[in-house]
């Protein structure tokens, strides 16, 4: 490992207001739709199941720059700013001319960036009078965050949990009760969508798609309950672009602009978060920024989904978005990078890549292990399974800088720390991890039966 | 959770110099003995096994205060200063009058205290020409560190870990391969001493002290390989001192002093590392400080154990030393808290806690346990079994001061975090987490047989 350079920002330097890229799109998202009327939802529709700041936030195409709550800026000052680091110990290794950096959100309490819009979502249901909030989670990152948040602010949190990962991943299962969640593996009977799904298959595992479903169920049908979101949605895109304002004061910092902005990708909240701010000064002319988001080869929905109208789970509860998908019947290969296992992108993020402001590159599981064995020897932090995908685009980047000589800046965002995934590393260094192949006709199966849809 | 208060230190504050309470002590502690000859150990017999510059530390009873090596100190900025935090939602949770604060160690790239020492030690190792470090470990938070440190300084690390923690705790092996450290689990057939354990008990499962015999043994037997020790060791204890010296500029920003400090007890090195600093002012006569060492119950050696000369490892390798001993045959039970499981203390702590400068206390498994989880939901980190001793200490002291109303000072460290130990929080929430009772003959047993030894 060599030397280390690290910014940091004073806690007056930590940014006040949220950057909302929607009010500058040079095209606008299409409306998300009524699942049952297919007409465009209003922020008022979205008050049974969301907070009403997280709906206004939703929608919001007006304001570009929105005001992070004090209450949530006292909380962000206990892990933030976050450091940026110049790697130089990586760029040793790989013998490139490009200066690599990453943005380590790993060092949040929780481990993730995920705690960003766990605490904002968790605030504002509190101001609006709600005591319990309830969201899923697969592996386990956004219950993690949301279990932390909602103690912060006094409430009371209820998770559900795919089954399969509740019962082999229990770790993040106890962090989540010992922040005094109560967590349910999902299927359960506690909910209509879960009994469906067990009458008919009472050893169903679960998925994302039917933990979403009981979530939704859940707020929809207790009082003073709502549904809290860790990706996909606009307003969290929103509260994650703390990441790239205070990144980019910190690049000013170390005197340098990034050339290329990289994240990984599941539902698109940790790439939104790095990208967005700078993605305005390619707006607005000033830069030539590119942005590459990092996706498995196993759930491959930028780079071979189409753009279509879907749903966000797999009962068809939530609104309709226009995104690009794989089908929400697409079921991801079980990769241990389980916050990229969905199956489509954000509506803002969807948009950007079909206007060219954007590009996505998929990598295969091996591939993303290795660059991660490389960062954590070189850099000391063993990145999450889903941060590996960033430090491998980032490292094809800078292998392509040593072609051609260019010294470019290369920035990603290093989303969390793998402590809590050391099974997947234990696996891989086993030589017992294999790669998953996607074939063309599971990628287009599920996307025919949408285009009944919105018929 | 309530607000916390944080204090840092700028780059310039961190200390340049750790603190050598040796020089100060009122009682030297008496010597360490060759185990063959019996006469006192000089610093040039350390030298076949420990580096020199840390064979002369150990028995420096001049200098109070020593140089960081400018390259040591470059590493401890990138994770230090280590925050001092005003634990507000613990007081409040107790309802106690008391002001309680802890340093978090947790934050350092291998989530504990060890590499404080780590550093230094591979360091030292590098400087005079040495290419392999070898060390035991039992959990695994210490051959982390070393792996971590051999992996900054360019020195190949072997770890022996304990064969029933490799088995069944992967995750901490898993991080010491991915910083690429040659990990064996202990006994193996690459040292006669762990040949000499198989071949009378195949199935050996492994203990702290077999693996310290095979270490010592391949340092003896390899040139250029050096053994480097994560505890017990005055030199380690003398570079742990960065924490208390951080904390007590960071007391002072607080504007207090600590009436009471708290450190979890194995060997001793985060107990001496938050407690000697402070205690100079007890020697001086400045200040009235308490000191608390919290060990488990199950290995009771300073609250239950004798003062006797005892050797540190199985087989009878290591240098006799003056300490509190449960007898180096003595078999702990196998509690979460590794780090603990030791059978003997440090001779510096074992002097001083002779000569009435320090307290110990002993607190059940499920007692720590319980103190963690409330930790873990008012402050937001899940502590580290061993820490939550430490917690556990805390809270009994802050209980007193409800019942007597007094506004004492009570500084904690919080040696580590307890992601790698999710496994042990499982257990206890589930219920199945039980206490070990260790009897009076267990106790003085292995002692009895001492006696003979220093005839």
């Amino acid at each position: 490992m060599s030397k280390q350079k690290r910014f940091f920002l004073s806690e007056e330097e930590i940014p006040t207001q949220w950057y909302n890229i929607q009010a500058d799109m040079p095209n606008k998202p299409m409306p998300m739709l009524d699942p049952k009327t297919k007409k465009p939802m209003t922020p008022e529709d979205m008050f049974p199941l969301f907070s009403m700041e997280a709906s206004r936030q939703e929608m919001d195409q007006e304001h570009a720059w929105i005001d992070i709550p004090e209450a949530v800026r006292e909380q962000y000052k206990y892990y933030r700013s976050t450091p940026l680091v110049r790697a130089y110990g990586l760029e040793k290794a790989l013998g490139t001319p490009a200066h690599i950096y990453f943005k380590n959100e790993s060092v949040s309490p929780i481990g993730s960036h995920k705690l960003n819009s766990a605490l904002a979502q968790a605030y504002y249901c509190k101001q609006e009078g709600v005591t319990n909030i309830t969201t899923e989670t697969g592996a386990g990152q956004w219950g993690c965050a949301l279990s932390y948040a909602a103690k912060v602010f006094g409430l009371e949190a209820a998770v559900y949990q795919v089954k399969i990962s509740y019962e082999q991943k229990p770790y993040r299962r106890a962090i989540m009760q010992s922040y005094g969640a109560q967590v349910t593996p999902s299927p359960s009977m506690s909910t209509r969508a879960g009994k469906d799904v067990l009458t008919v298959d009472p050893n169903n595992n679960g998925s994302l798609g039917t933990a979403i479903s009981e979530a939704v169920e859940l707020a929809m049908t207790t009082p003073n309950c709502k549904y809290v979101l860790g990706s996909v949605m606009n307003h969290v895109s929103l509260h994650q672009t703390i990441i790239g304002l205070e990144a980019e004061k910190q690049m000013e910092m170390a005197g340098e602009y990034p050339d290329i902005v990289i994240g990984c990708f599941g539902g698109g909240s940790n790439f939104a978060g790095i990208s967005f701010p700078f993605m305005r000064h390619v707006f607005s002319g000033e830069r030539k920024t590119r942005f590459i988001a990092a996706e498995p080869a196993s759930c491959p929905k930028l780079t071979r989904g189409q753009f279509q109208y879907d749903f966000g789970d797999l009962s068809g509860l939530t609104p309709l978005m226009p995104m690009y998908t794989l089908g929400h019947n697409f079921m991801p290969a079980n990769i241990h990078a389980g916050g990229l296992r969905y199956h489509g992108a954000g509506v803002i993020i969807s948009q950007l890549l079909k206007d060219g402001y954007m590009e996505a590159m998929d990598l295969k599981q091996s591939e993303t292990f290795k660059a991660g064995l490389l960062f954590a020897k070189e850099e000391g932090i063993i990145p999450a399974p889903e941060s590996c995908h960033a430090i491998a685009a980032a490292i094809a980047e800078a292998e392509k800088c040593k072609e051609t000589g260019e010294e470019k800046v290369i920035l990603f965002n290093l989303s969390g720390h793998g402590l809590i995934d050391m099974a997947a590393y234990t696996q891989y260094l086993a030589g017992n991890l294999f790669d998953h192949e996607v074939s063309d006709e599971e990628v287009t199966r599920n996307v025919k039966e949408l285009e009944q849809i919105i018929k």
